[in-house]
């Protein structure tokens, strides 16, 4: 067994998790149809309905990490041949388009400059009637929010999937109130969990569009959703695939964590470190990457310095504090850095440690 | 946070983890590009290397519980309108019939009675030039092992799947040796892992026959040799997903476990303790199910004897006792008991108590 280091995960994911969420983890393994076990998925499942602000049946972690949201998204929804216009504006916008396009679909790529958020009216012109307009919520690749309400407002008849992964539980998600009509996330950013489960939630008008019998058995949201129990109860489920028992009461703690602090202190939390850190990098002299007004409180994207070794400032930084930022992301990945500050990391002192850490590691790295 | 009591988790799975795998569970997270998550990461890909009985270079924990094993299988080799000969003995070569089929697969399904093994002769009168031969090694469902070599022997040019997700390091396999090019596992049985990774590997003979571009991304193994790195070292890797840190870290722990013990003598615990149980329940009075010469030592098929309630006595066992043992599967479900004696609870003591707490419930339940 490796020996491990405690580090600050201060990259794009995974983060710290949440404490209670760690202790989860390592309580005493129950078996997926113990009546305990399906309490337990039942209340990460309520629990998830609070986060993506929806009252979707269909909500449950995928036993997957958060690609594999994206994958279930269009197995379970490209008709072949269907239109699906895809607002890219970074890596995770470029993936939908790979993704979607496997599953059979006539794909319509919006491009956007990286650093900035997708343009809803871009998007209405893009095509007259897609079958599926998808965009990502909160770009890891960038650290840009784009403004899914105003997205939804022009979608017409189309089925709006959102990438959720680094906005869950860190940004406002309203996805009813919004008209999403499918999301995904990950567990690893603001939800302060391990890597290693796919949240995703789909509406009934969604699901009467799906796909019947989809090319993957295993993300099939038919055979799912006996999973977790038609009525989202798990205590009428069928069997599907054994659950990840122990990362699902993980994700439980950490929502039973997120819920009892609030979710909108939670998004607060969020937005007052992330507020610090951004101010305190411009401080520093640092430029950031994403657009102004558009920026991710959570993930925070510096353009590194002209004559600064980005990777050298990044292995200082782990070799002398234990301390992670990420690379740059896909074009920009040897010009930008990521920092989160995300679910438990989310705090004020964090932002100050980050700051000065960064601040040695250009004076000495 | 649901208050989790300890079970003794004797079912088909999961079994209770090696506790150094729980430890690494819960040891501080790392990043899925820390140069020391990446050696956990190629530990743990040899250590599968050696329970696989494989020199493959691609063999790794795909991110998703055992049946995504199944998937990647067929998704990554199944090319439209290929020749799938499935040795059905039991639920999962039904499943393994209904995934090749929606990977566009033209399955030819040789029935078997449940309970029995795999017959050589009829894999070999199937079909006389299928691309793929697919069978299971273990039945969960059952209790059965089949002879991977014996059907090895006869898969003339076609690629040969196997299913070992209750067989791997419990029972010999020599995926080399035997012929093997293909096969998946799942962590929570003899492994001693929680549930949530899929040990998969993969021979040369078949990667070079792959579908290039298959439908599935997130199971493209193109992809993910990439992922672990193409030599097999994953300091070379690509960025493709976020890899389950802890759930890796954890397996990298338990394969630690069962190397330093020693395979061999792994697999003997696993005998000795599947004996005592298995003998004792004759001395009861009860039949086991899965047919003689055949029988897994891992897992024990008993049928429920007449008047007895399988589940009342199930309910007993799990409330009086904290221990639980499987229902059925299938057409199986109310007749026949599952009792795992695997990975870290394969061990005399165990064997005991299952049979002393059986006694009870019969009596009492």
């Amino acid at each position: 067994m490796t020996p491990v280091p405690d580090r600050h995960l201060f990259g794009p994911g995974p983060s710290n998790p949440y404490p209670a969420a760690t202790s989860a983890l390592a309580a005493p393994l129950l078996g997926h149809l113990d009546p305990i076990f399906l309490d337990i998925m039942d209340s990460a499942c309520d629990g998830l309905r609070s986060v993506f602000g929806t009252n979707n049946r269909r909500t449950l972690p995928l036993s997957a990490t958060g690609s594999a949201g994206m994958e279930a998204a269009f197995v379970n929804l490209v008709h072949p041949g269907d239109v699906v216009v895809v607002g890219v504006n970074g890596l995770f916008g470029q993936r939908m388009v790979e993704v979607a396009t496997r599953c059979g679909a006539e794909v319509v790529a919006v491009e956007h400059e990286w650093g900035t958020p997708i343009d809803p009216d871009r998007i209405a012109a893009a095509h007259p009637n897609p079958a599926i307009i998808a965009v990502v919520h909160a770009e890891t690749s960038t650290g840009v929010r784009s403004d899914l309400a105003a997205i939804a407002a022009v979608k017409g008849d189309a089925l709006l999937v959102a990438d959720t992964v680094t906005s869950i539980a860190g940004i406002e998600l309203r996805c009813d109130d919004w008209g999403v009509d499918v999301a995904y996330a990950g567990t690893q950013k603001c939800l302060g969990v391990a890597p290693g489960l796919a949240p995703f939630t789909i509406n009934e008008r969604a699901f009467a569009r799906r796909v019947v019998d989809p090319r993957s058995w295993y993300l099939d949201l038919g055979l799912l959703g006996g999973y977790v129990g038609e009525a989202g109860r798990s205590k009428q489920r069928t069997y599907h695939h054994t659950a990840p028992t122990a990362l699902v009461a993980s994700l439980e703690a950490a929502l039973d964590v997120i819920l009892s602090e609030g979710l909108e202190q939670v998004w607060a939390r969020h937005g007052e470190a992330g507020t610090i850190l951004q101010d305190g990098l411009q401080e520093m002299g640092l430029e950031l990457f994403a657009a102004e007004g558009h920026r991710l409180p959570e993930l925070t994207t510096v353009t590194v310095p002209d004559g600064v070794d980005s990777a050298a400032v990044r292995s200082y930084l782990l070799q002398r504090h234990n301390l992670e930022i990420g690379a740059g992301a896909g074009e920009s990945a040897a010009t930008v850095w990521r920092i989160g500050l995300m679910g438990h990391n989310a705090r004020p002192d964090r932002a100050l440690l980050v700051l000065a850490a960064l601040q040695d590691a250009l004076a000495n790295a």
